[in-house]
Formats: C-alpha cells, structure tokens, sequence
C-alpha cells in the first residue's frame, strides 16, 4: 500500500485508532524508503514529503504527526549513511520503532493489570482498546473483576466496551452517562480507567468528553482515575504552549430540534490533579512526570527544531 | 369524575407531575365530600377510605399522600361539625388548599426569577415544569437569559425542556449530559436550577439520576445550584427516617445489549451542601431549613399520628 | 433515693450516661415533690434548692441542668395552683416528661435504623448505646448488616461496642483508631452513626476524641456521617455562645514517659458541615436545624431568664 | 428632629451606621406619632407618608425600611384602639422596639465574646462596631486576645478598627487586604469576626468587598468564620428571591489610570458554607437558621402583605 | 562597567528585574575575564572572587547567584586549556548563555500566549515583565483578550501592569486586591498568569504577597493558574531544603498607626497543588516538573560541590 | 557474618529498618565476593544465588532486593574484568555503595532540617529514625522546635519517637492516634514529618497504618506534610504497576474480643495529592518526581531486564 493509499484510508477513517494510524504510516514510509534514490539528502526530502501527505490525511489524531516526525527523525540521524546502506539502516531502525508501537498495548495491559486487585469493581467511559485490554489481561491473570460500562453519548460508544468485555467473559453492566455519581457509590467502584486522546506537557488529559465529569466524580469519592495509553499520544508540542480546540462534532449526532441549538463538543479537558497515574508502556507515571517522557521519547524534535 | 376514575388516570399517568395529582387527587375528594352522609365519623370514615383508594394509584409519588392526608386532616379539625354544616366547611377549606396548591406554581416562578439576573447563562437537567416557569417568569420581567438543558438520557425529557424554552423565545442549547462539566466551564453557566421529586427533612434532595453529578460539578465552579419546588414535595415521613428506594426502571429504555446488565435507576440523591437555595412557594430557602417548613406545614401529621 | 443520694451516685459516676443522668435527677425531684410544703413560692423555691445540689453533682454533663431546669420550668407553669394541687399537676407533668425522655431511646432507634439500608457496612467511634440501640434496631427490621468498631483509645470504650454488637448476632469487626480511612475505603463503609457528648444551635457536635477526624474521612469518601443523640443533650446555652472547654483527663490513661508530657483530650468538635443528619426523638434534621430545635425545646429557657 | 430632617441626615451621612439609622427612624415615627390627628385609619396612613419619606432617605440600607416596616405593623396591631389611646399604646410599643434594638449590640457583644477563647487570634475585615464590641468584651471578661485587621482599600476602614482596638489596649496588627492567607497561617490566626451588610434567607451574607475571599481562606485552614450582625440586617424580601445588586462606587476612590477602567464593588456575596456561626442579638446560629429568624422576627410583613 | 560598578548598580537597584540582574553580572563577569591573567587555576580564583562581590550585591535575588555560578561552572569546565584559549573559549560560552537568557523572554512570551484563547478574559497579579509580554504576544498574535491587574498593594505595582497593557491597546480593568474573588466571578475569568520571585524543587511559587489568596480563588472556580518565569529564577539550593524567608518590609509602605504594628511582609508561598502549569523558556511544565528543570539546568552545581 | 547468618539475623529481625536491612545484605555480598572463584559468569551466578538467599529473609522490606539487585547489576557492569580483577573492582564499587547508603541518612537529616524554621511546631506518627534524625539536626541548627508524637496503635512505636526525641532534650507531647486532628488545630502544628515503608513510581506513600489519616487532616489544615526516606525504598516494581498487598498482622496485637474479628491492617496508601514534599538523599521532590528518581536510581533494571 503506497503513502498516498494509506493516506486516504487514514482520512476515510478505515483505519483508525491512534496506534493503527501510527502503526500504518509507518509502514507506509517504511515501504517509501525502499524506492528512494540520489543522495542521501535528496532521499530525506522525500521522505519528508511523503510525510507531510500523511499528516494531511487526519490532522487531529497527534499519534499521526508523532510517528512521522519520529521516521524522519530515524532519516535524519542516518544522514552519514549513503544509498542503499542510508536505506537498510533506516528501514531496519523504523522497523524497530514499529515492533516497539506493537508491543506497547501489550506492555500497558499488563503494567494496568498490575494496578488491578481481586474483587476489584472497575469502571470506564467511552471505548479505548487500550483500556479493553487493560481488563482482559487482569482477568487471564486470575483476578475477579467487575466492570461498568457508561453508554457515552452521542455515538454510544460505551456499547463497544459493553460488548468486548462481555465477549471476553467478564461481568459487565452498562449505565447511561448520568448514573456515574450514582454508580460510583451505589456499587463501590474502586477505579476507573479511561484511554486518552492526547497528553499535555503539563500533565491534562484530553479525551472524551464527560471524561472530566467522572474525573470530578472519582475525585470526590477517592476512587483511583487511572489513563491507559501509548506515549504515542504525548504532545510534544504542548511543551509549547500549544493547546487543542476541541472539535464541535455535528448536532445531528445527537438530535435534531427546531430552535435549539445543538451543541456537541467531542472531547473535554481533564486536568492533572483528578488523575491519579498515567500507565505508558514506559511505566506508570504521575501526570505531571509527562513532561519528562516527553523530553524522553521527544526530545529530538526540541533540539532539531531549535 | 369519580375518586375511582381519578385513581385510575393518575395510575395509567394520564394526569401526571407532582402538582396536578396532588390537585386532582384533593379536588376528586372535594366532590366526594358533596355525597357523604351519616355521622361526622362515618364521613370521616368514608372520606379516609377514598382517600387509600387514592394513594394507592401512585405510590412513589410524595405529593399524593401529602395531598390526602392534608384533606383528611382538614376533615379531622371539622369533627366538632355535624352534617351538611361540616360538609360545607371541609370542602371550604379543601377549596382553599386547592387555590394555594394551584398558586404555588405561580409563586416560585415569581421568587424564582427573582434569583436570577439579566444576562445570566443558566443550566437545567431533566424536565422540571416549575423550573420552565421560572426561566419564563425571568424572561418576561425583561431580564435576558439563555438556557442549556441536558438531553437526560435515556428518556430524553431535556428535549421537553429545551423545546418549551424555545417556544418561549428564550435562546436555548442542548447538549448531551456528558458535556455538563465542560458547558459551564465555557459558556461560564452562572446558575443551575433543577427540579425535585421529593426533598427530604435534612435538606437531601432526590431528583432525576444525574442531578447530583450537575450539582458536583456546580460545587466545584461557584455556580449556584438552585432547587425550585413545591412544598407538597417534601417528605413528611422523611422526619422519621424514612428513605425511598432508587426505582430501577426497565433496562430497555436504555438499550439492549446480549450478556451485559443494563443498570436503569430512574433518580439519583443530592446531598444538602450542594444545594444553594430552595425555591419554595413559602420563599427562598437554605436546604438545611427543610425540617422546619415540614413542620410548618406538615407539623398536624405528627401530632395526630403519635 | 433522696435528692442527695441521686446527686451522690451521679457524682460518683454509679448513674452514667447522659439520659440515665438526666432521668434520675427527675425522678429524684418528683420524688423531692411529693414531701414539700408552704407556699407555692416557697415550695418552688425548694425544688430549685435540689435542682442546685443536682445539678453540681457532674458540671460537665449537659443533660443534667437541662432536665433540672425543665423540672423547675413546669413548676413555674403551674405557679397558680396552690398547695396539693400545685404538687399533684407538677408531679403528673414531671412524669409525662420522664416518660418521654423513656421513649427518646426508642424512637431514635426506630428514625436512625430507617435510614440504614439492607446490605449496609457500618461504622461507629467510642461507645454510645443511643448508637448500638439503631444497630440492633436495624437487625431487627431484617437488615442484614455489618458494622466496624474502633477501639477508642485510651479507654477502649470501642470494645464495648464491638461486644455488644457481637451479642447481638450483628457480624461485627474492630479495627485501631488508625485505621478508619483504611477501613472506610478497603471496606466500601456507608455510613458512620456516633452518639454525641454536647450540640450546640450552630449544628457543631462535641464527641469523643477522634470523631471529627472519623468526620474528615467520611466526608472525603462520601460516606454519611450521621449523629445520634436525644435533644436533652442540646445546650441551649450555646444560643448566648458559650462554649464547651475540651476536659483534659488523666494523662496516665494513655501510658507513662518520662520526660514526654502526655496531653489526654477527652472530647473535639465536629463541624456542622461534616454531619448530613443528626437523628433525635424529634425527628431526622441537618445540623443547622438544631438551633430551631433548641427554640422549640428550651425556649421557655430565655423567656423566663431574659 | 422632625420625620423631614432625620430623613435629611440619614441621607447626609450624618446618621451612619445600620442600628443607629434604624434607631433614628424609629424615634423620629415615635416622635411624629404624638402630634398625629384624626382617626386611627387617617393616623396610619399619615405614619405610613412619614415612612415612606424615610425608607427613600437611604435605599440600599436594609435596616431602615425593616425598622420603618415594624413600626407600622406596630400602629396597624393597635388599629382597634382609637385617638389618644391609639397613639400612646402604639409608642409604648415602639419605644419598647428601641430599647431591644438599642440592647442588641450589647447581647451581640456578649454572645460573640463567649465563642472566644483566652490566647486566640482574631482577625477582622473592614470597620464593624459590633465586631469591635465583641473583641472589647473578650478582653473585659479578662481573656487575652490579639487582632489582626486588614487596610481593607480603597477606604482603608481597617484603620478605624485597629485604632479602636489599640485605644481599647488590645494587641492590634495591621496588614494589606493580599496578606490575609499569608497571616492566617503565619499569625495561626483561630477565628475570624466580620460584620454584615445584608443576610439572605438562605444564609448569604452580603459584605464589604473582600469579606468572601477572607471566608474562602479561613474555610481552607479550618479557621472559625463568623459574622456578627443584629437581626434588623437580615432581608425579610429576600425570602421572595429579592437580591441585592452590587454597587459600584467611585472608580476615583480607588485611583486614576487614564486608559485604565477602574472597577469598584463596595461588597460581596459570602455563601452559607462559608459561615460558621452568625452571631445575632437572639443568639448564634447557623447560616441556615436565617430563614427561620426572619419568619420569627419579620412573619408579619408575610401574612400582611400577602 | 566593572564588577565593582556593577555590583553597585545592582545593590542601589538602579539594575532590577531578575534577568536584567543574571545578565548584568554575567557581562560584567565576562568583561573581567578579558583582563585576567596567570594560570587558569589563578585566573578561575580571580572570577569566583569577582562572582563573590556580586552575588553580596543583592542576596535576595536567586538570579544573581544562579549566573554568577554558571560563569564560573563554564570556566572550570575550561580548566584544561590555558591562558588565551582558556579565557577566549570562556568568554564564547558566557556570550552563548547571555544569549540564551535574552532570548527567554521572548520564548515564554510565545508559549504562554499559545495557552491563550481568543476572548480570554485574564486577570494578574502584581507587575511582572514576563506576564505582560505574554499578554502582548496574545494581542499580536490576534486573539481578543482583556485583563484585570490588582492594585497590589501596598507599592501598587498593579498601576504599572495595567499602565503597560492600556499602552499595547489591550483593554484593561483595575480592581482592589480585595475584588479578586469577586471579579473572577462577576468577569468570569479563564485564566490567572503571575510571575514569580522565586521557584522551589518541589513546585512552591514564592511570589508577591497576595499571589496565594489569587491561586486559592482560582482554584476555588476552575479558573487556570498560570505561572511564567524564566529557570534562572529555579533554586538549586532548594533540593537541600533552603527555603526563603519571607522579607517583612518597612512598615511605612502601608500607612503608620499609633499604637499598632504594621506588618508588611513581601512574598508568600503558593503551593505546587495550586498552579496548574509553569511556563518557562524551556516549555510548559506542570509544578511538580521543577525538580527535573533543575537537575537539567544546574545539575553541575550537585556533582561539582558534592 | 555469612550470607545465611545475615539472612537469618534480618528473618529472625535481629536487623531491623530499611536502610540497616540494606547495609546488612549488602555488606554480606562483599564478604561473599571475596570468596568467590571460576570464571566471571560462574561467580556472577553465585553472587545472584547468595542475593536470592538474602532476598528470601524478609520478602516485604523493599530495600533488600533493592540493594541485593543494585550490588548484582555492579558485578554485571564489571563483566569484562576476570578473576582478582573483577572481585577487586566490584568490591571496591559495592563498598562505595556501601559508603553512600551510610552518608544517606546524614543528608536526609540535613535537608530535612532546612525546612524546619524555628518556633515550629512538628508532628509525627509511628518512630522513624530518619524523622528523628531530622528532628535532631533541626534542634542542633540552633532552631527551637517542639514535637507532637502520636501513639501509634497497636505497638505503640510512637512511644520510641518520643523517647529518642526527649532524650535529644526536644520538647516533646505524645497524644493518642485519634487526637490528630484536635491537636493540629489547638497546638497549631506548622509540618508534618513521617518516614515511609515504600514510595511508588506514581508518588504513592506506603506507610504506618494511620499515615493516610493524618495526611488528611494536614491537607485540610494546610499543614505541610513531608515524607523522609531514602531512595532506597522506592519501589522500581512500581514503574510496572506492582503494587504491595497490605499486609494483615496479628489480630492479637490489638485484642482479643470473642466474637468480633480483629482487624490489623500493617500500613495504608497516602497518594501523592496530600503529599508536600519528599525528602531524600537526593534531595526534596514533589512526589509526583519519584519516577524520575526512580528512573536515575534504579534505570538499569529496565534496560537490563528488557
């Protein structure tokens, strides 16, 4: 599949999931490197510009840019390598980063696993893979969990969670959006474990929205708030400054009625004091370690760009 | 229409809301009145069994046993009366409870509206009749509003809500009740006001399930959360402890989902520090001043019951 | 038993308890009553003699002069009666408020065990019998439930508790005074009931040492904290702001070490805004109410003495 | 004085002060009482003119119209009395309401005085007579205390109250409105004493600007907060929602900055929360028991209005 | 200017500002260097005693000692070359950190006003170059702003921030200190930037008086917490535990009362839980990242002198 | 002492404390080396075999596989060298680690006791000889401090504190576990100092049962709580979500109470959000900056066992 074919899948949102957008562009620009030629510096342009083609395709997800950038970056620390000996190294370095993307859901299900005790009553919002896996991997390793599934209007995600923690055998129950002060106390949840859109500099959560709400909820009622996600998703531009707009999505996602205005914000800001850890496949962290990792995994984009 | 067929409609929830049971069920004993016959006692007798006959259509309703019992109180005080004479004067003063109860309505939007200022951006959850009033009696004093209201999952009566207002002139937005905590912090909501179902002697207020997550959220912004109910609500009983069960109601209203539970609590608790002000028909009240308007109103209940 | 005899028991702490207390010094004055002569002036004067010698038998327990001074407010309501017949309508009065004070038990029992919920976990600081009576209420109602005891240091009145629940079939278990926080969240614990020593009219709540930090925890999980006391152990002084000095014992009930001064506080104060409801013989109310409370209890207390 | 020329000094400034306004009013109806001619309905109605020119002298002072208000519900109470019988019941009654009013600050001083304890801190926002009386009765009961006060800009009354203390031998501090968080932890400051302007029904209390943020710092180190007020304060309206806008004053009080908009609230809003204890001539309450003091104290203007 | 010269200046305070001192010392340090002569050992001791005379200037300014130690961490990090090359490469590296400490303004000023959104309503605390900069970035950059600056008394460096915005068109409004719990309400504020006098290893803020009373506030409201300040003002020392003592000033500043102690302390301390996010010049951090900066920044400081 | 003899002396707690406990194992491991013979992998694979029996003496002091691990990765490092040459150089590295781990506690102490100012009043719970040592070095600096030590329930450790600390001729109190709260408040402590069992990657204390409580209250309070440990508890295991079982101890350690189960809970989780500052060898860190210790400390058991 070539870049401008996985462009598009990424802007058709056939391939989706932040992993599975960086895992893709990737390849894609690993595939791109075996057919480049001229010098070496030549051969960085191009893979430069097949880059920016994929970060057109989907400029919100930030594990686009991440894993791009980070390509380019491999390229670049290659450029006292020549032609095809530039290439094999940078193919066989970008393959590394690949397997190290793949591995990383699994690394974070059991590094979340870990977080999880027997007889733990667990509860997520939205739907994250990463979370999903979180749980089954508790469960394989023997605890007795039960989960609570919010619905997560407007597009019902909750419904997904719902249905693969249901598939791997785990006690799952659903509530509508509104019932997670009532559930949290109701049925004694003793954490709560939320994916991740992207992760600021400064330790705040950008994820679904309603993720704040049962951030407060959690907060006020010393139940652990748990992020499960990919240092992928870190921001590193967030270390300067740069925020988010949230997305208004469209109003028909939740209703149609003459006269009002529908409002529908994609995502919400949860900010670092409501989060308890942040579980990367780095290891588990307090929010406000995220600048760290980012000068970790990141770094290089500061002192290039610089 | 008789007491039966009265008993019937509020049952089969052709006459809903709090406030008009609470009138249909006085005024269906008011006309009852008119037939009895014998001794004071026996039509007394009579009027208690009506009464039962009465409660028992809709037994999770506090403003019907408060509405009865009031009734039957009246009855009680007339004893000394015999006759025609204590026919007459009972259904004098059912009379005058029915244009107190009927102007309620009209006095909380009055106080209500009084709360609020021009300019205000206020939030509603759920679909609270006397809480629409307000806003309309704040809107026609001159003062400018606008009005988000949640979409309360899973029945949706915040489209109820939003479509009033609308009709109403008054600018409206919906959104879906997980962008609470994000509409306040970015459209800077000054003021929530949310109905009651019952309100207990220590100032707890149970509402529709939701409320107590709005009213956290509330807290945590200095926005004043507001109560406007109708004293008929408070729960006379609650003075003795008693609490209500949280009505699951039936799973399908939300969704249905093979091998998950759905959980459907039809109300939620709002506990007294998060409420600001009760909106009474009696005035404007700290929740904590609860005990005392039940005694005030309801004081008859526990002398001639103990 | 003489005026005298009752005033030498409680002195010597042979009648404890603040209602046994304040029975006793009524029973002995009914009992004074019955042998007085003269006028009713001198008569009155009389029983505000023993009211004196009662009162001095144990400063510190507030329902002491409470049910003297009612004692004495009942005769001056009946100063128009002359002779026998002041005696006689005193002594029936007298009685009917012994009666009550009786009942106070009773029906405390009855309001707190209604609002315990079957499946409920429980937890109680120190000892107070009003407490273990709404347990032992609440098992018999058919709820089953699970209560956690602390020790109480340095007297261990916790063990108390814990035996007498354990007698009562309750399934009951003991913990440190360390452990409450632990407890509350390892245990998922719904709601805590602790006696009261002293209420004053802003709703603050003098107990045993270490209830206003078992407060602190409850409020930060969530978890009700509800007080349990009859009103006879409102001080209707604290209207005028006096206040209760924090009675440091005998350090010796801790340990021994020289050259470390032992500091023993046998009581703290517990803010009115860490209490959701104080359950007394009158009903269930906020904190706040207790002022009304007063009014209606002791309010003769300022009339007469202004 | 005539009715006209305490009007005139009231609205001079020259009469300041909420009692001494209230007690200037009264004495001038009392006084307009004695030379009142015709029949009882014409007397009325001719106080009512007198009041009505008073309560206009100084709108926004919410002790003038309460005072004026129950000097008429005093004339209206004896409306079946007639000529001189009328008018000298009716003063009998009035002056009877000074002498209470004139008492007031003295009962204040010494309720307030009891909540102190020898070795405490205080600390004290802007200029509050009745504040100054309490401290001053704390030291005269013999305990040792020690004042900070805030400058309380831009009319620095602070100084005014630490001039009044220093001359009364109280240890008095003075330190800029922005150290007060500083101070409270730094000084271990125990309580903290301030005046009111207004108090709502539902326990907001309305004063000098700053006074909320005084609150907020005092509720976050677990420091008394306390208002002393005389009941004459309290807004019987606002049991009707009527609230208070903020005045804005001079803008050239604070300073002048030319491009610069100068913005100056005289007060603010402190919500019940807030609040421990308010300190009142009929005792100390809780924030919540205002609405219960305003029906006790102002239920007249109800039922008579209604 | 010499070492002497410009120790002088700094002592008069005629050179002010945290940065323009660090870069004051660091250019008279590097103009001493070109004189130097001897070995290197010889000429490393003359710039540590020229490093003594100017950190004596001003002790309190934790810029100062900071710049001094880096001229000389970069000299003995040159220890091995000698004479001309030693002192030619040192000058280099000097010139090389000016450079980067003047270029820091500018980099937070970009990265503070990307946290900016259009329509912000900002409020500051006190005169800091470094917020006003990032303001003015926010202006240029496009966004509508407005800002609200305390008066900070008692110097009114507030007079200034709001002279220095009105001056770059921003619309600005003034507020006594006292109105900062108001004007975050009635305005509603989005965000709070200050600046900061010094940063403690573990995220404590010292900063002007009043500085903990806003964070508190804005806490209190969600409202964002913003601090911006260069690492040259991050203390070293602190991961030994140094901590500041706060200045009282002269007592004059405020106003002079007989018989009262004026208290006027400078600073006070906010803590690290209070501040969502520093900005510095080496990107956005939340508090708790300082200890990190610090080891990064002057890391050599530890290894060197243990 | 061989390797088994120590093992046995810390499983029989003959060596007792986290740092003698690490001293101890690792000084067996020196002494062992010098024994050691074959090549450099067979004496490696001794080494881990003497560190496996060492590890197995007391499972939950987490400074024993971490210094057990910590002299493993030493000898790994030194691979390269044979036979004498690599006993030497790893003898010489592990005395060096030796060397460091003793001065730790002097620097602990020395940190510590720079946050102490004079007049401070200081609280601590359970007896850690870190704490102690700061306490003492505080009092050596010239500082006047005065020390409240609570009992600590069920073994009474606090009475260990009080007696180190009063021999060390610092004024001393000791109070009972449940007068925390009361005691910070009318002895106005200024900071909390406690020890630590474990420190997590996320921030997270594991301490003394009751830790968690008093945290609580000095959150509420404002008091600073501070944690002193060596970084040889942190818990590098926790980076991978592993968190520790809280152990249940004797129920006879408490009582004994037929009928009632005896709960005794060894230790409780205080997180990082009630956690000021972490004073270690390395310096004082936000808790949230364990990770990055961790990290530095411990870093190459991730690289190593990837």
């Amino acid at each position: 599949m070539s870049v401008t074919q996985t462009a598009k899948k990424i802007s058709a949102m056939e391939i989706r999931g932040a992993l599975d957008i960086a895992i893709a562009a990737t390849e894609a620009l690993e595939r791109e490197l075996k057919g480049l030629k001229g010098t070496t510096n030549s051969q960085i342009k191009q893979l430069k510009k097949a880059g920016t083609t994929l970060k057109k395709a989907r400029p919100s997800a930030i594990s686009l840019p991440n894993a791009v950038n980070y390509v380019i970056h491999i390229a670049e620390e290659n450029r006292d390598l020549i032609d095809k000996e530039f290439r094999r190294k940078t193919r066989e370095d970008v393959r590394e980063f690949i397997r190290e993307q793949k591995e990383s859901l699994h690394k974070i299900a059991e590094y979340g696993a870990n977080l999880i005790e027997g007889g733990d009553t667990l509860l997520t919002h939205c739907n994250s893979d990463t979370v999903v896996e979180v749980f089954k991997k508790a469960q394989e390793d023997g605890k007795r969990i039960e989960v609570l599934c919010t619905e997560t209007r407007p597009r019902h995600q909750g419904y997904l969670s719902a249905k693969a923690l249901s598939k791997a055998k785990i006690p799952t129950k659903l509530i509508v959006d509104s019932a997670v002060h009532y559930a949290m106390k109701e049925y004694n949840v003793d954490k709560v474990f939320v994916g991740a859109d992207t992760v600021f500099s400064n330790g705040y959560v950008i994820n679904k929205i309603g993720t704040s709400q049962v951030a407060l909820c959690a907060k006020h009622m010393e139940v652990d708030f748990i992020v499960a996600t990919e240092t992928i998703k870190f921001s590193p531009e967030s270390v300067h400054g740069k925020t988010v707009e949230i997305e208004m999505r469209d109003p028909g996602e939740v209703t149609k009625l003459s006269g009002v205005e529908i409002l529908n914000p994609a995502f919400d800001v949860t900010e670092a004091e409501y989060v308890d850890s942040i579980v990367t496949e780095k290891g588990v962290i307090h929010p406000s370690a995220v600048y760290q990792l980012i000068k970790e995994e990141f770094g290089w984009m500061f002192t290039e760009n610089d």
